[in-house]
């Protein structure tokens, strides 16, 4: 019914994570109506997705293929004692933007999911062991998502590292109201921890 | 802070309408845990959107490259009395899949906005006119979206068509309450006019 090539683009964006069919038609539409140029940079930038980035060996975030290790390491001003456990690259840098935290960053590369066949020797915790043992690590703060697979991860890390290193600060992101969450809107898990982890004035 | 192959595919893809940063960011990381194959093949697919589409020059549909004229108009299971008139070409696919009309299509390419600056004459108007009279046409469906610019847009072909032929049958798209939809979720304009046009039993 559709143009060919119009057809192959929509299969070919209809690929990305949570696009359907009607997503994809309407991107596919408005590149054709949008000068080439648009669809020209998408194209060429995909071309060096993957010969130009590379996940850092140490941190596992997301670095430059030309960097040996990522610079929120290797930075003399980041304290290498202190280290923020999340699952995937992108979280570092939501946690970047927070401007507060001048430690480093292991990446899981993921939570625990027997569902999705994840297993702990999946992800990066034996390189989060012997970074521990290398830094001489004093805080690993966990900061996995707060999802059925990443309490699980959590709890995992938690008594792993907690049998290994008794004398580890471990910490966890505190729970609590989100900015702007009504009180009556909040789910009850939350506002349990909120009450149960409440400030003193 | 994230690598700059992988920032400017960020960029690229958050081109397309209504994907923010976040959502560039989750296709692009996405693409990059992928095969290197499911970017390519968005690559490529781009490459050849420009040069194998084009639009019908009578219709105003999506056609092949090497097509001359939309095969649904040219097909001669096709009555060329009754035209169809829509406002995006992807339109067309929808009624298509009703496989309930045998007519022929005509594309507006866009509705009346004065916000967006589409005026009349930069719609398909004159070459529906000219459609209307080399096809003799019996029967006009205006089915433009039920939107503010829709309503304009049919009001106005309305006027004007309604006066240069008045012997032209002149229909729209029935309102109703859709398929699925609880009566307390209608809104008052829908249910009014499920009210109205309501079909003898």
């Amino acid at each position: 019914m559709l143009p060919q090539a119009l057809n192959n683009v929509i299969d070919a964006l209809g690929m990305l994570p949570g696009v359907g069919p009607r997503t994809a038609e309407r991107y596919a539409y408005y590149l054709f109506r949008s000068n080439p140029k648009v669809a020209g940079n998408i194209a060429d930038t995909l071309a060096n997705l993957h010969t130009q980035v590379k996940f850092c060996p140490v941190t596992f975030a997301l670095i430059d293929a030309n960097d040996d290790v990522s610079q929120l390491y290797t930075d003399p001003g980041r304290d290498k004692t202190t280290i923020l456990v999340v699952e995937e690259p992108l979280d570092i840098y939501a946690i970047e933007q927070t401007r507060g935290y001048k430690g480093t960053y292991h990446v899981l590369g993921g939570a625990i999911s027997p569902i999705d066949g994840v297993t702990p020797e999946q992800l990066h915790i034996q390189e989060l062991i012997k970074r521990i043992d290398d830094d001489n690590a004093r805080e690993v703060i966990i900061a996995t998502n707060p999802s059925v697979e990443g309490e699980s991860t959590a709890l995992l890390l938690e008594k792993l590292l907690h049998e290994k290193y008794p004398e580890l600060n471990l910490t966890r992101l505190a729970r609590g109201l989100p900015l702007g969450v009504d009180l009556s809107y909040a789910d009850q898990i939350t506002l349990s921890a909120a009450l149960e982890n409440r400030t003193q004035l």
